[in-house]
């Protein structure tokens, strides 16, 4: 596959040698992409890999980015980061969404098919990859470690690491994951700001907010709405979370007893909540012209249920991807965990590692200290996480001391990203390709 | 009304005199109140008014605030300002929503409801003063002209100062309103956020996004998420204004041009936006099971209309409190103006000017250069600024380099709150009630 050395000059056998030694250790080149929803800290990671890899030229060559993550790296669509400036790439640190461009694109199993995981090698044996560092949540994780099991049956052995990133904080064996703690903050402090807003005006107006925010599965954004206030009659005064069954007669009865002594009722309900027989409440709100239904909608549809009940004057908001792109809101803990996982992936690889993702470990909570661990991508993959029954208080609306204990040191700190004229300075990347090396497209 | 001097000792001439003198010239004591929707830096104002009357302790007596505005006023619920500490009243300056609580309570015109007056000048003969500083909008300022003029006419004069105050930026006469600045900070740098996630995505995933703002009439805030991009093919794609009719041909016709040349659309839509007959197009989306509709969900509507149109995938966020609380991304230059809104009103009050509003007067964009003038209530009263046709592109979805000047100087500068373990420390006042003077309540 390489050019060979027929052009170097007999007569310079130094340079010969040198030029040989050079190209047999000629180091392998890298593949980062960034998969499934993008957060405010998952370019941080990028920046941690990119920047680690560049401090080791003799042992990585080149770092390339799938343009759409596995989208482009199927599609042979890579971007040359070593085109990139260094500053370029620093900022890259406080710059939210997925600056690579990410997919939401899950590879079928192997036995499915296989002629994507031997796309995969193909391209990574044209273009001399050697290391794979696959930036996402559970789905990624599985993927990555079928790219490492059929690297190595077709004789390309990869080396292969994940590294961390959900919203969501679902992922198993890491206590949590980079791009959560920014999420909680957001949500946190939205929630805190809001209910301010709803108690100033309680008395002749809106009686009942609701803040829906994500967390299909799991409740752990909306548990973070939790942090906002702390004893009797602080907001949110309800929390819905994915994990408890709603019961719309208790929950009516807590928002009545809540504005009946307090004046007002805040509440934050997580997308995903459903009832006792598992439908989605949020399918019971908007639907397009054909019927269709689609999740997010679920904060009109328990405010409505609030005033047909009561006649309570509602508001509500949907956070949406305000929450997971709020880099100006960013968790300091969580952009620092982001690099550091990034950076970790690129020196587990270096130490020989493979087919291992570098997780979250807590030392302590007060104070708050944490570590880099490893996790076999095995054991990370299709795994979910949910926010267990002891985080979540007795009557199912609340968090408790444990579950908080948790959160608050994941949202702790601020971490601005620079300003110019009234707004955040965030990175654009050039982008420029990598020629193609091979003939055949791929049709996604 | 006052309690007599017979407890001063007769033997002691100079105590005495001292206190008749004191006496015959204590100062009035000022009421200020909040009005109407609340903003991130209507604290700051009230810490103005504060602050600088607590600077003359020899003109002004205390400051009192109304509990819920115009109805503690009303039904003589009176916070003693002057209880609270000097530094809470600072953190004020720091802190959203309505530390003293707003109301959205409309004054009838005199001839109307005479007695609601009557009950204000009988409130403000109970405690002796002789300010009135309301700190609202449009109505706000009617109210406070009125109550300027009864007060005359009832034999007992009081001098009424408005404080502006409106996040939809609609108030006439002054270049800006305090509030709207943050608010404008808040959805330009949430939708410079949000794209970055969707352009991150569109590949495989959602294609078309919505926030939806706040300005029922004025498309004031939604036109400041046009500062979000500037160029060809930067987000926001497109803005609906209420000020622009609803042509669901020429928006979809946009939207399918947006996606086709740059792969998503980010869309910013005022609640507010009507049809060519005036109908909300909020009106078209959700209803309660009584079949009420609410506005607010006029995001969704149009979210939906791009689906049905083009299959598109889509998601939408509806901000709502979160743009007029979010404090933690205040515009700087907003905090100064409301401050400076506040000490001026107090500042105009001791130099004998009544029934006027201090405004904010720009004196040029770049670099950008404000003072305070003032403007008579009268004129104020009940005018509604909306965004002007030359603010807005030729084709209805965007704004002008004019509008963009407008706009830009009122984001600028960060002026971060104070954080503890992770959240906003905002300020919580003491809240201490004034005794009451008056025998009959009040039924509002």
């Amino acid at each position: 596959m390489r050019p060979s050395n027929q052009g170097v000059a007999a007569g310079s056998p130094i340079g010969y040698s040198a030029r040989l030694m050079k190209r047999s250790s000629s180091p392998k080149n890298a593949l980062y992409a960034q998969s499934g929803g993008v957060s405010a800290v998952i370019n941080a990671s990028a920046c941690g890999v990119i920047e680690t890899a560049r401090k080791h030229p003799g042992r990585i060559g080149k770092v390339y980015a799938g343009r759409h993550g596995i989208v482009g790296a199927l599609t042979e669509d890579l971007i040359d980061t070593s085109r990139e400036s260094a500053a370029t790439i620093r900022a890259l640190r406080h710059t939210p969404g997925g600056a690579f461009g990410s997919a939401r694109y899950k590879l079928a199993g192997i036995a499915q098919n296989r002629a994507q995981y031997e796309r995969l090698i193909e391209v990574f044996r044209a273009h001399d990859i050697g290391y794979f560092f696959y930036n996402g949540g559970n789905d990624s994780m599985d993927t990555a470690h079928k790219v490492s099991e059929i690297g190595a049956q077709l004789g390309y052995p990869i080396v292969c690491i994940g590294v961390p990133k959900t919203v969501d904080n679902d992922l198993a064996l890491t206590d949590c994951c980079p791009g959560f703690g920014s999420a909680a903050k957001y949500v946190a402090v939205s929630t805190r700001e809001a209910a301010l807003d709803v108690a100033s005006m309680a008395r002749t107006s809106t009686k009942v907010f609701v803040l829906e925010v994500m967390g299909r599965h799991a409740g752990w954004i909306a548990a973070a709405g939790g942090l906002a206030g702390r004893g009797r009659g602080a907001a949110p005064h309800l929390i819905l979370f994915p994990e408890i069954p709603f019961d719309q007669g208790r929950f009516l009865a807590k928002v009545k007893d809540s504005v009946e002594s307090y004046g007002y009722c805040v509440i934050v309900v997580s997308e995903g909540v459903r009832d006792a027989a598992g439908k989605f409440l949020a399918e019971a709100g908007t639907r397009d012209s054909f019927g269709h239904t689609q999740l997010g909608g679920v904060g009109p549809v328990v405010a409505q249920m609030t005033q047909a009940a009561f006649g309570y004057k509602y508001h509500w908001a949907v956070a949406d991807y305000l929450q997971r792109a709020g880099r100006h809101i960013a968790s300091k803990v969580d952009v620092e965990q982001a690099y550091a996982v990034g950076k970790a992936a690129v020196q587990m690889a270096l130490r020989g590692r493979n087919a291992v993702m570098p997780v979250i470990v807590r030392k302590y909570s007060k104070p708050y200290r944490w570590t880099i661990g490893e996790a076999p991508l095995a054991a990370v993959a299709n795994q979910e996480k949910k926010v267990p029954r002891h985080f979540i208080t007795s009557d199912g609306f609340g968090i408790t001391a444990a579950c908080r204990n948790y959160l608050l040191p994941l949202i702790g700190g601020e971490d601005y990203p620079p300003y110019a004229a009234g707004l955040p300075a965030y990175a654009t990347i050039e982008g420029r390709g990598v020629a193609r090396r091979l003939k055949q497209g791929f049709v996604l």
